[in-house]
């Protein structure tokens, strides 16, 4: 499982609440796993979001703690990443700003990817693709289910083909610029405040 | 007006339309400079966007080549900096990834923005600050006029109170997270989202 004492020594600073709460270096998501984590954004008076960031394919730590900070703030119920020695990373935490320790992170390897996107469906996420494709929805035009979980690409390969057949629909960024595509984080930030966007005007539509 | 020589250098690898029209080092924004750009904007077949980014008040390179980028890619008519010297920082460049060679760069110095503002509003701009006060419009509310011009706070001490005064509106990100705000090039990046995303729609309802 790695080296515990070092990771004990990182985690002095925390809260009771937090020591006691999240199993990091867990090797696999659980169930459990996740109950925790939303037991404790319950306690830290978060709502309850339906949405999960999944940037297993991203490399950059700078993407990873800009998308962590991101996440944390809209209150994603979760970042996945595909290893958590990235949180020991300086350029990570320095884009962080300390919000892997509010949002519940979660340990997916590219690997395991598939296997995680089945069980998602199974649990009634809708799989999103960030991604340009023939068949992909306007980011404009798309409508986020409450439970919707966001793959986002690699910095220079996207999503491979191999997952492409795993999601449930791609969605797409309309882009006029001469220069290559967004970078990742700011794909991912546009996606998750799109979703938040939607579901702030959804509750106010519901009073 | 500074180094000329090494200017040039840096501009060798750049094509003719590129080379003729852009003033750059022009110390004072003026309607000359901004319609060279509307022009090659026209050449580089890039629709006429209503947008204007000031980030003069932003510090850090990395921010100001990550606006520099995702201006570009969303069309934004210009991108005001505080000091045409970041172009030459390393980070910066690794950020726009060369975005700074397609997208029109205006300089105005901090000392120059109230005169730059009140220049802008009488143009028909509607001067529009990303700052959280008692008076902001929440995002998921406004709906930005054609002529936006978006005034970027500083990292640390977000938009000066003698500024705040010579604004339209200020608009707000709602945000529930625990750590504190979203990084400035994301809050811009979400602002031009919004912006694009609103004209889009309007077109779709022209047609």
């Amino acid at each position: 499982i790695g080296s515990h004492s070092a990771e004990t020594d990182s985690q002095t600073e925390w809260t009771d609440v937090q020591k006691k709460i999240i199993p990091w270096k867990h090797s696999t998501p659980s169930l459990d796993l996740e109950m925790a984590f939303q037991d404790r954004a319950a306690k830290l008076g978060k709502s309850n979001s339906g949405l999960i960031v999944v940037a297993s394919l991203i490399d950059k730590p700078t993407n990873l703690g800009g998308l962590c900070r991101t996440s944390e703030i809209f209150g994603a119920s979760a970042l996945v990443v595909g290893s958590l020695h990235y949180i020991q990373d300086k350029q990570f935490q320095h884009l962080s700003v300390s919000a892997e320790q509010w949002l519940p992170l979660v340990e997916v390897k590219p690997c395991q990817l598939v296997d995680y996107l089945q069980q998602k469906k199974t649990e009634g996420y809708t799989i999103i693709g960030v991604e340009q494709t023939a068949k992909s929805f306007d980011l404009t035009e798309y409508c986020f289910p409450e439970k919707s979980l966001l793959l986002l690409g690699n910095e220079h390969e996207g999503i491979p083909a191999n997952l492409i057949h795993h999601l449930d629909v791609c969605v797409e960024i309309p882009q006029q610029g001469i220069i290559r595509s967004l970078n990742v984080h700011v794909s991912g930030a546009l996606l998750i405040w799109e979703y938040t966007r939607q579901q702030v005007i959804k509750q106010k539509q519901q009073k």
